[in-house]
């Protein structure tokens, strides 16, 4: 156990029975996390090698032991629910919680290839991101920057990628409310090229590309959904999703860690407004992939901008933007819903 | 109509009542295709723009006309059916044909952006590109080679990219047996950043990145899967996909339309064998994206070798693949399936 205080939470590290680190983030102080996982899980085997492809340079990753994980279990099976014993025992010990971190039973990444995080968003299993307090927002705000910070200080990590995927459709494998963070031991390729238009930018420029785009942006105001005082949240002119908001704080932001306390509280009140506007475009939950973009770990600091987007996949009720062909295949994005159109529809004109 | 003779296809270029091409590729020859479209489909209006993003350099096309097109219509309805008039006018309008081309009637790609076609590969409905006869499969090699061909002559087009999406799962909006190729006017992602590698890998080695991988996984032979005298079938290294298999010409051909007929013989024979093992492999029909990697219009064609992709998404029975955060967010793959097993249930071992 080792309790960290910060300004707003109270994080606790423990251990799961199998060795896997599980870290408690409290909104208030005094918990008792001594609970111990009563479990007698084997200590985890994972085989992941990076292969590189020759004829694109890139990296795969092939973890052949994720083939066995646990896939859409009954909602009284969920490991990301409070422990009952003696008869639920769960990834966390502990009767209630906040947040709650660990890392993965079955991760993509692990030992030298990287480290793959659970991020529990809450300890009520029918909630969702966009329905939570913003409060609660506002602390897993917190929880990224912490765990990019602590994740980067590893040996070997270059890049901290935060993300949610939520939806059956997007291949979620658990309903309870919950984001990953994959701790990459190379920068992705989506992330390298846009760290390497950034650089090219600022040296012919001496600006910052994503501040630019940003103020593109808002001086035409034709694709913002909202804005506050430190961030604006807007459907990019060429953006590759139906329905796909950036949110960009209008600081020169490098990663989660550099945001100020009240950049971060505005932020999650965006956040939350910006989950509810999809939820509320068609007839149920909307499935999405929310991506942190920040900088790589010691690494393009001054040329990354922060960015928080959510892809969204429902193109209409009752039909998805699949990555077919020309998407996976090519490389080439359609998009059938023209940003300003979807903009519109997500400030709720029509 | 110009109908040409070429030493497989007749082929016979006519219009539909909306001014689209229909081309007629026939087996044998003496068909009559002078049948008319005898509806009065209105000029198919396309707003097709390419947005460059500024944080990529990559180009998003926004279709905002292809929201209402056809959505799987029930088997009676299948526009890709030959005509029965007068109640049944489909966009074919002969009572029966081979293969047929004609121009998508809700293109992504028009006019200033390229074209859209639509390969229909049987008048049977019911079929499928593996369930095809080797005969048929042979001629569709012609008619994506002739496509090629013609296509790259077209001003502004600098790549043809010939694929299938096969199954609901990959986001078939027609059930009917069919492909599609996209004519862009720019060289898209996935194709520059393989011409890129491969053109560096001859400026420091004097090779060809390709020839040498193809070696190499011949030589190494745990992923191959069939091979003959002008063709191999294997899983890559570093494959993206549970079950990925390349198709790879041994002699370093840059695209379609340089194959020879004996070539074309073989891979007609190898594709269907490769497509018959995948759709075998668990329950039912497999769900995959089949990709022609060729060298664009004009260029790289020294360093470019051709290469047919088959990624298949089913990872187990009722389990499919999906891009989620890691692979659509930071464009990293992770591939649940080791090569080396996918390649031996491929082949049948276990």
């Amino acid at each position: 156990m080792d309790p960290v205080m910060d300004p707003v939470l109270t994080r606790t590290v423990t251990k799961l029975s199998d060795g896997r680190e599980l870290i408690y983030y409290d909104e208030t102080p005094g918990h008792d996390r001594s609970a111990a996982d009563q479990r007698d899980l084997p200590t985890v085997s994972t085989t992941s090698q990076l292969r590189r492809d020759p004829l694109t340079g890139e990296f795969t990753t092939v973890a052949g032991h994720r083939q066995d994980r646990i896939f859409l279990p009954a909602a009284d099976q969920c490991p990301l629910d409070p422990s009952r014993p003696p008869g639920r025992l769960t990834e966390i010990p502990a009767a209630d919680y906040d947040v709650a971190v660990f890392e993965n039973r079955f991760p993509s990444l692990a030992g030298d290839t990287g480290r793959c995080e659970v991020v529990v968003f809450s300890s009520d299993h029918g909630s969702s991101f966009g329905s939570l307090p913003v409060a609660r927002i506002r602390s897993i705000v917190d929880v990224w920057a912490d765990r990019t910070a602590e994740l980067g200080q590893r040996p070997g990590i270059e890049y901290v990628y935060c993300f949610e995927n939520r939806g059956v459709e997007v291949g979620v494998t658990l309903h309870h409310p919950h984001g990953q963070i994959y701790a990459f031991t190379y920068v992705p390729p989506r992330m390298r090229k846009m760290l390497e238009v950034a650089t090219a930018y600022h040296g012919s420029t001496g600006g910052c590309v994503a501040c630019d785009a940003l103020a593109e942006e808002r001086a035409e105001a034709a694709r913002v959904i909202t804005s506050g005082r430190y961030f604006t949240a807007y459907v990019p002119y060429a953006g590759r999703w139906p329905f796909q908001v950036d949110i960009v704080p209008h600081r020169h932001v490098p990663d989660l860690p550099a945001l100020t306390a009240a950049e971060r509280d505005e932020l999650a009140e965006i956040g939350k407004d910006c989950v509810g506007r999809l939820d509320g475009l068609f007839d149920g939950p909307m499935p999405y992939i929310g991506s942190w973009y920040q900088a790589p770990v010691g690494a393009g600091r001054a040329e990354s901008h922060l960015r928080w987007q959510l892809a969204a996949l429902r193109r209409a009720p009752g039909k998805l933007k699949h990555l077919a062909g020309t998407e996976s295949g090519a490389g080439a994005f359609m998009n059938d819903i023209g940003p300003e159109r979807a903009a519109a529809m997500l400030r709720g004109e029509q």
